[in-house]
């Protein structure tokens, strides 16, 4: 099995799962965050720098690498881990969430998704079998099966139909995947906010024995308290013994919430996309850079943070870097947004250690503002 | 004395200085060149890049970051080196050179120059004493008199004038100068491409015994041979116990060429401009990166380099990188750039220790391309 979990306890105040993911690139430990490289790069960083702030598992996008620079070419390159020089572990979704999102004109037919290149315009089709073909081209330590990923809200025939169909395409998945001993396909339990779709696909996946799940369909629009609920019913339909990865969430508050019903693994592009206009996360909430106020203010971005970016650099001096449009000032507020979350997720762990994720989760809520009531979504 | 020279040999065979320029902030091997951090930021580079990569002293330009952030600013945060975390030397210009390139409307009297903000349109004004308020504000290692740098071609009339107010700017700059002890004030010989005005100027501001002096008025225009035959005549006006820098020059060629000359000083925006269109500087010449035949291309930028780039990166992936206008791309070209500049001038150095400058520069050269009747500029 390439990718194996390993539940080391459980939280007695909230139920939250400690564990490790074992991969064929290491170990990390969960509740992890997964920073995002779209196109085999987390935006203007490095390999080093990520691995220095801790990350233990990047995410990188296959409808994006299809077609830039083409998964042919990663793969002669000796695959991503290669080609990006990322010795770590890497993940790469199935494209079917780009397809949904950005491409135009798809039309969903049972064999596939016929849809246009959001670059070129050119026509595409993407298929369960085409997108093992291309991740096993890719060849990161967890794949994606190819899904429909719904608009939310969608009506329950719609979602019911959906979900159908993923699951029909999650077994062409398993039976197209060429790399099983080295790359772990991971099913993907879809059903929106309806608790009986999300039973039948949980129930239709795990019936598949898929070495990990993910819960999709999810952070599309639905306000948190949705979220929140849904993830309350789904997590105990998935097994114990393999990690539950919620896809595309990175808010602090939902990394908290999540954890604490039992999900191990996130991802999402917030981190790196806020800091890229100088906003940043801090202990005290949030801090938007560029602010004149800021244009004197000789402390770190955040006081608490012991990270590369707090412990040498001001906020002046990243003001005026964001301001001026130099690269290295979003360096410096990605390098921390993303410290601050692959920290947040040790504290989480610490907290579940010693069985008061609950406490924790009052605790950081009101010290970063959640609590206000003009607070914002993240 | 803020700034020494030490000289340690000349080259039997073409009479190129190997020395050494002592800071407040360390010691650097000369000939060296120095990368340009215009906005107090060598773009895209973080310090500890530019520390691995051998840079000794970097240049950042008083006009830009009297503009942005202020340099009251720079001033509050403890100086330069402090607000962008540089703890090696740095070398600010005086602004001279951005008022006569980048300024409208501007209107040269004895006590200085009006003109307009390039940004904002706003009238300002400055002069020899500002200049050095400033560049004190900023607190510099080595910081450069303020002087008018004039187009080229101009008449030996209009020559003659501004060489001779240059002078009279210069002694006015020595008295301004608050903090000789800490701050090295370099005199900028100019007279364009006329001897006698070139033997005036640097009669001039030798007689005022500044701890070193600049070759200004070159790289603006005019063809490589004028400048080496300025630089030839230019140069043994020149105290030998000073440092001399020649301004605004990297490309490859000049730089050997210049070193040839006496030189030991030179900075330029080149590497670095150049590596953000992903052009590469490589042993074996220029190499544009985004070019078609490197897709599938997984040697790195050049086969003779140890850079970390080169290390670690492929041509194929750089290429998908800069193609996608992803940062982390054009950090790897700079570094590159900038590292084949500085491995240069360590080779520079190599030869004259071995008194054969002037046979590296011919297999330099061969080597490059520079030789060949369609060789581009650099």
């Amino acid at each position: 099995m390439a990718i194996t979990y390993e539940h080391i306890k459980t939280c007695r105040q909230t139920g939250a799962r400690l564990g490790k993911v074992h991969t064929p690139h290491g170990t990390f430990d969960t509740p992890a965050f997964m920073p995002v490289g779209t196109l085999a790069t987390v935006k203007t960083m490095s390999p080093e720098e990520l691995e220095s702030m801790g990350a233990g598992m990047i995410l990188s996008n296959t409808y994006h690498l299809w077609l830039r620079p083409g998964s042919d070419i990663v793969e002669e390159a000796g695959g991503l881990h290669k080609f990006m020089n990322w010795n770590g572990s890497i993940l790469t979704d199935s494209g079917g969430f780009q397809v949904f999102s950005l491409s135009d004109l798809r039309k969903i037919k049972e064999e596939g998704v016929h849809f246009r290149n959001h670059i070129s315009g050119e026509k595409l089709f993407l298929s369960p079998e085409k997108a093992m073909h291309i991740q096993n081209q890719l060849g990161a330590d967890i794949m994606m099966a190819f899904d429909e990923c719904p608009p939310y809200p969608a009506e329950h025939k719609y979602m019911k139909d959906s979900v159908e169909r993923t699951s029909r395409w999650a077994e062409r998945c398993l039976t197209a995947h060429k790399r099983p001993h080295d790359q772990g396909l991971f099913g993907i339990v879809q059903g929106g906010e309806y608790e009986d779709l999300r039973k039948q696909s949980a129930r239709d996946l795990t019936s598949l024995d898929f070495p990990g799940y993910a819960i999709g369909g999810l952070s599309v629009g639905e306000p948190k308290d949705v979220m929140n609920r849904v993830l309350e019913y789904t997590t105990p339909l998935l097994p114990t013994d393999k990690p539950r990865y919620l896809m595309g969430v990175g808010s602090p508050d939902s990394l908290v919430d999540g954890a604490l019903r039992g999900v191990d693994m996130f991802d999402c592009v917030l981190p790196t996309r806020i800091a890229r206009n100088g906003t940043c996360m801090t202990s005290n909430g949030r801090l938007v850079v560029r602010n004149a106020k800021f244009a004197r203010d000789f402390r770190p971005l955040d006081e608490n943070c012991d990270c590369h970016t707090c412990r040498n650099y001001s906020r002046a001096y990243i003001r005026h870097l964001v301001k001026a449009n130099e690269t290295f000032g979003i360096r410096l507020t990605t390098y921390h947004n993303l410290y601050f979350l692959l920290n947040l997720m040790g504290q989480v762990r610490e907290a579940i250690k010693e069985d008061r994720l609950g406490d924790f989760r009052e605790e950081f809520f009101e010290q970063y503002g959640f609590n206000k009531p003009d607070a914002k979504n993240f």
